[in-house]
């Protein structure tokens, strides 16, 4: 059994990433060049030439057309072959494979799977990061390990208090009983701490946002939307301001602070990744250096899970064969490989298959 | 089956690359010592001490024989073991491969096959490269490709137009027709181009050693000598000044410049090579400086190449089983590539084999 | 059958290098990390977290105790778990592998095999290493072959003639015979070379010590104790001042210099090892600056070896199934060998096996 299905769609490349010019990216193995068309969308085609499977991103984009740059064939952003070097007759069959595109959310999604099966509906929801009653921006992280260990890291943030203990982790987090909840392609791990001391960062974030110092509520709600999308709402309000949920009531969180880590995670191969992120506030949203200042600072604490994201690969890589150990705090992450193998599975027993020319 | 023949003269080395001192180079996969004895010749052994397998490179030349830097033994010229220390009887069956060798036109050819079938009178023809009618300089490259391609990039100069751009290519070479024709070791393809506008490099040929500038005959003969040897028959003349042959008539170049284009590539392993070149022309003989401008020129269209050949190697091999796609253009490669087939399908047909001590 | 058997003791480190802080290092394919405690006692244990593998090496060192730097799991110097984060029952399988340790004569030796097996009067007589009557110091070096080539090099000193010409070699050691005998766990090369010359290392040292210029009878007394290690007595003493043994009597080397090359190397993989060695004297004891110059001297003279089994290991990889040939002057490693090959034949027959978490 592969590791990711192909029925889906992931993120590819932030919005930006992709001008009118060629760029190459490999995603679930498969090496793919996109290039924006001048009506504003985005084609992503096979980054192999029919005729000597050069790279087509080794050669030139003009007029919304890819031209190969060793002999020159000519591709349209559909894929099929317009040109060849010394002959007037196209062979029909010439043609690359061309991706379903949408963009969404400040993403550039992918369905490296059947094309007859990529229905827009089914972007994975992350629409804080284009929202107006949100202010937010984040990056893109080549991470060298399986997508997995990074949704593993995301649905248990208990490890905040060992990895991110100057930052946002504290010994509340590892202490707070957390509740797990799924469905089909969501499972949710909710944690709340009544009256701890917030941690570094979000004590920060009160201060500035709301004048207030002292003990609080702290939430985090851990979302994951099969394959690969997980949406955590956190936050903090003053201790007893009336956040915390009550039997069916919401909660008021009118006094305290909220924000959305939107993460994606692409994979490239079975061991590394494309992880996708984005810090989104509900609070000094025309603040432009505090965007600025959020989006640094949680790079920092991301990078230390990179450090060790990329050792525990590096210790399975040496340990074929060798079974993680399961505990309490794992619920959440066993859910969501779960939803996983079960898209995997669907996808191996007997749905139409289509022809993949994949990467080793 | 293999990537090529072992009964063949390869290029192993430049004549000023082999000098008194122990030169050791990985030809055919298999890693050779030579070296240049006293009396001028050159002597090519297998690079492994029979003993304890250390390189002879790492020893010393001394007295024509190689002394092994670890325990001492000795080997003559023709690799038989002559000394061991602490002992006075010598086994018999201590030596190491001796490999055939030819010095030609400027090159020193190693026979990596049944020495009873190495024939001196086989060594590819390039003797434009020492014949005084004629002057030039060449170079080494060392290119991370299956030799192969090196032979289909010079097979077919479609390819000119759209790598080689500023300086031998032009639509004129994409859209002439070519004619090609083959024998049992020889294929050849013919591209005439009458009435053109010369690219930058033979504008500025034909306007230094003819004082022309103006339209052009342009011509491309490109011979082919299996396995792996390619003289390409280059040049411009004004254009209906005679030199386009009719008929049997072979046309006048006498009021043009004419270079010849020598190739010759050694595969290394499978996916990397060495490809000696050299640029000769018969104009301008005596001057030294226009012999350097060419040789550094033309180092420079062929790093071009080298750069695509590279990007289609490892496309290749990202893409194991893959198959080419062949165009009108491609006749000329995939004659040379039948020719090559014929000569490794005979040689694994019951021909006499040999022990090989080859490299991984 | 492997290269190395487990049941043995290695070091795995000098005495200096294992401080109150995580200490990873690879012996026998063995991921392991060590830590002295504050009793001064080492602990070795595997260096891979029971939960999700990452290094504990990566976590910290508390009290004693190892905190896994990903979700904070704590084992303590036998590596059984003592604390899992938000759960208060501790599953009574949660723990990871320890190693026998013992430290002696300036070592840390490790057991990667049975521990029941583990006797700590096996381990290797290196006691020239801490003896007041010797005075030496020594180094670990990081050598990429497979420690048995270390072996061969040190059972056959003729090659100090070929590699180390400038110190320690000259044609006397080639010429002289050597006798090789053999126990169960020991083989034995001496070498006795009468009235000679002495090489620049040796005149030296006699010079220095006993101020003496002149001929030596020199000696070389070659001692392997399976399956890795390999203590060889050296000196020099004027010629025909009685140091020669002669029938039972042991000879007199009073007037001479007498020194103890101390060896014994670890595998980390196949193909990787670490070489332990020191040089130990019985003159000059209170000079720290002849101690500091005979480390350095002798790290020169091994840095030799280092780049010819380097080179011999990549020869072997290129040439897998390539037999080594013997001479006479391989009877000693031929010995080393056949007892190492006993040990892992042992071990191979239905001996009790332990299950092994080995790296790849």
């Amino acid at each position: 059994m592969g590791s990711f299905p192909l029925n889906a769609w992931y993120a590819a490349a932030y919005d930006v990433e992709v001008r009118q010019a060629l760029f190459p990216r490999t995603i679930c193995g498969l090496k793919i060049v996109m290039f924006r068309r001048s009506d504003g969308g985005v084609s992503a085609l096979e980054d192999s030439c029919w005729h000597r499977l050069l790279p087509l991103s080794r050669g030139r984009l003009e007029n919304d057309q890819v031209v190969c740059g060793y002999h020159g064939l000519v591709y349209n952003a559909e894929g099929r072959c317009t040109f060849m070097p010394s002959q007037e007759t196209i062979n029909p069959s010439a043609c690359v494979r061309s991706f379903p595109v949408v963009q969404k959310h400040r993403f550039v999604w992918v369905w490296p799977g059947d094309p007859a099966l990529a229905d827009p509906a089914k972007v994975p929801d992350l629409h804080w990061n284009d929202d107006p009653a949100w202010a937010g921006d984040g990056k893109r992280i080549h991470v060298k390990c399986d997508y997995r260990l990074i949704l593993d890291n995301l649905m248990d943030l208990t490890h905040e208090a060992f990895v991110h203990g100057t930052s946002i982790g504290n010994h509340a987090v590892a202490e707070a009983p957390s509740v797990v909840t799924h469905g089909n392609r969501f499972a949710t791990v909710t944690r709340w701490m009544s009256d701890v001391q917030p941690p570094p960062f979000w004590a920060g974030q009160i201060r500035h946002a709301r004048a207030y110092t002292g003990q609080v509520d702290r939430w985090q709600i851990i979302r994951f939307e099969a394959p690969a999308t997980i949406a955590i709402d956190v936050g903090v309000a003053p201790a007893g301001s009336g956040a915390v949920p009550s039997g069916d009531e919401p909660g008021d969180r009118s006094q305290g602070v909220n924000g959305y880590v939107l993460n994606t995670i692409t994979p490239e191969t079975d061991r590394t990744c494309h992880y996708f992120w984005a810090f989104c506030r509900n609070y000094s949203l025309g603040e432009q250096r505090l965007t600025h200042e959020l989006r640094e600072g949680v790079a920092g604490i991301f990078h230390e899970d990179e450090i060790v994201l990329e050792a525990q690969q590096q210790a399975m890589d040496e340990r074929p064969g060798q079974p993680f150990q399961n505990l309490n705090i794992d619920a959440g992450s066993m859910w969501a490989r779960r939803l996983i193998d079960h898209m995997i599975g669907k996808e191996s027993q007997g749905q139409r298959t289509i022809p993949l020319r994949s990467v080793a």
